[in-house]
């Protein structure tokens, strides 16, 4: 089942559709050579939205939840891909500890850590689950709506390794986003491969790194097919000290905001594009869709409400926004019946495992559909993004649409490994 | 669906499908291990027989046919494996020049070649058909039962190079096994990646040599799970010089299928087996199960009729037999109905994709069910070897035997990289 697309069949997505598929052999050429210079992040997952004018990532994410969304048939990919990123990190692995967040009540989430249990498991290793949640102390079982239960450990610090009772892992699979502060139990690991590394948590990591880096990627793809990579690029812009409590750096927002906000009327302007720009005003770090604000006219940032004061400013955990980054809106033309549908591309090493749709009735098509309290619908591609139909009609079939997402998902992915290597704090320099 | 396995539950068969299960992490990390030193071929597919207390390889085909037979949503696993497979030999590639067996008239194997261009253009590589055979020299279409075509090419040969007109691979892709010889189109590409190599074709392999190899792979797996290597190894012998026309060697063959059948017998009394043990008596080089013979007494030799004679004197592509093995039979007791039906496990690169069973109700569960005009139904495995489910009682549950199937799949493959290793002309010797 593919979402039906609102916008006309003949648009630039259409010409970026036939393009990626004749350039197939390029493509995958051009990955498998990045991927000798770049290392994939060991999972990832991609928020991609399709505007029929723009197709783009909005959101890479290094820690992904959700993998109970994928089908069932996507499970042996998913496998696949595991044992391959085993070998090539620990084949001497054996064990593999799994830190999952610590909101343990989410029943939603914990199927997708009994998911990741079940992969990794079926690639051959132990999977025990360590938590970073300090009250816990003993082995605590947690129940899913399945029936079946997990078992969540204490975690075991020695000087040099980190573990469980009876448990010493060779790879230790983070599956927290470290919002909250990288924890003193994983500092110092020497022994032990941490993935993602701790400089993929939000603790140290920001968006507009990331998209700086996604940038790159997208001018070298774009050079390959001989197109414009505003096409698949959001721009952005960032403000380093911002208290929306206060009006700290409001100024500095606001002059971004208008900037944008020109220079994509102009984009729109050189498409013939009817629509009315927007832009994204969210935290620099964090996830979980708090603290995001459409703004469709840099003057609406004067009005602000003590609400929407409040809103940005918490995120996550806690922390209080002090950086933001302004993006380029990417509205979502895909609808199933009346619902706007945004796509995920799910990620292990370098290989799409899956994809679904967040399905959302309530939301509109410039809003986040993955905001606190968003009872999305997930729904599972219906077919295999590795098996595109060259010659059919572009835009109309699923196998050749979820390809192209694919493709996208993994231009956002060798973002994520430029944007690591350029992050990593024990990178050896040699300029 | 799983066959119904007509022997007893409780056999050895199940304690093994047991042992593997428990021992999944130990079995995956050890074949990580062993790719670590060894290198998979690139594809492969395996002949397995299960027993109820045997589980055994009888045949590794380093060229399979049969892709065809697996199932759409096995597909995507391939394409996965296919693109690990390339990136680790010739990650630069465009361009892939599949070379197909020569009997253009046998649309099942017609169906197998597109199913293999659907894989390799699927991983991203523009793929095309050369063939060996000199009457081809223009390009030809040929049509497929499902209304698609496949165009044949004439090859080109420069001094350094192989290709078509206009087309220069980097990596070629033998499907024809060779067994009318080494073509000399195909020696002295030293630029190019030739895959398998030329002495992986029949021109060159043996039968005894494959299953000296996997002799050695199954007593370190054994070892590893602690068990007797009978319980998964088919003993053999070999005689090197036989013309069953005018019985040079006979004798030869009569005094190794004589002892042989005495040693089953001991291995089937030491594990209380009330079968009558046989042996099969075949070409120590070639394929297609011509020239196959069950023995069940090795005086049975002495009478041999002219037809007989004749069965056995010639193989594929004419070649006189010359060298034969003597193998260990190991019947196959899974039925389907009441057909017998022996499954095919297919691998690429170091991955099981997929297989399915080869059902034929005329056969007999001593005989070859890949014979001439074996009629055979292909059914697929119906679920995934990837996902299986430690618990679940022995012998039951279709994803543990089919995981089962792919570690005996996977020994046999790793088999075949031991014996390409120990025959390759060009391997450097250190000792």
């Amino acid at each position: 089942m593919v979402p039906h697309l609102i916008t006309a069949l003949n648009g630039p997505i259409n010409e970026l559709e036939q393009r990626i598929l004749e350039s197939m052999p390029a493509i995958e050429r051009w990955f498998r050579l990045e991927w000798m210079e770049h290392t994939p992040p060991f999972y990832s997952s991609v928020d991609v939205r399709n505007a029929g004018f723009k197709l783009a990532p909005v959101d890479t994410n290094l820690y992904p939840g959700g993998f109970n969304n994928l089908t069932p048939e996507m499970l042996p990919l998913a496998v696949q891909a595991a044992m391959a990123a085993i070998e090539k990190i620990c084949p001497e692995a054996k064990n593999l500890l799994l830190i999952p967040e610590k909101h343990t009540r989410n029943t939603f989430y914990l199927m997708n850590v009994q998911r990741l249990v079940q992969i990794f498991g079926a690639a051959g290793l132990n999977v025990r689950l360590g938590t970073l949640d300090d009250s816990i102390t003993e082995p605590t079982r947690l129940a899913l709506p399945d029936g079946s239960e997990l078992t969540l450990e204490p975690l075991l610090r020695s000087k040099r390794r980190l573990g469980l009772k009876d448990f010493d892992p060779c790879t230790i699979l983070l599956n927290n986003d470290l919002s909250a502060g990288i924890p003193k139990v994983l500092e110092g690991l020497h022994e032990q491969y941490l993935l993602p590394p701790l400089h993929a948590g939000w603790a140290v990591r920001r968006k507009s790194q990331h998209f700086q880096a996604y940038e790159e990627v997208a001018k070298k793809f774009a050079k390959l097919l001989g197109m414009d990579p505003w096409l698949i690029n959001p721009m952005f812009a960032k403000c380093g000290k911002v208290n929306f409590q206060d009006g700290t750096g409001q100024e500095c927002v606001q002059s971004h905001a208008d900037a944008l906000l020109g220079k994509i009327r102009r984009k729109y302007k050189e498409y013939g594009i009817q629509e009315k720009p927007f832009v994204i005003v969210k935290a620099d770090a964090g996830t979980y869709g708090m603290g995001i604000m459409t703004v469709r006219d840099a003057k609406d940032l004067d009005e602000l409400n003590r609400k929407a004061r409040n809103k940005m400013s918490v995120i996550k955990d806690g922390q209080e926004v002090s950086e933001v980054i302004i993006q380029e809106g990417v509205p979502t033309y895909e609808r199933m019946n009346d619902a706007v549908a945004e796509p995920v591309v799910y990620m292990i090493d370098r290989y799409v495992v899956g994809g679904f749709y967040r399905v959302h009735a309530e939301r509109g098509i410039d809003e986040n559909l993955n905001s606190p309290g968003a009872s999305f619908v997930p729904l599972a591609f219906a077919e295999s993004h590795h098996l595109p139909r060259p010659g059919e009609k572009p835009g109309a079939s699923a196998p050749n649409r979820f390809y192209m997402y694919g493709v996208i998902g993994r231009l956002a992915m060798l973002g994520a490994s430029y944007e690591l290597e350029a992050t990593d704090p024990d990178a050896e320099v040699y300029e």
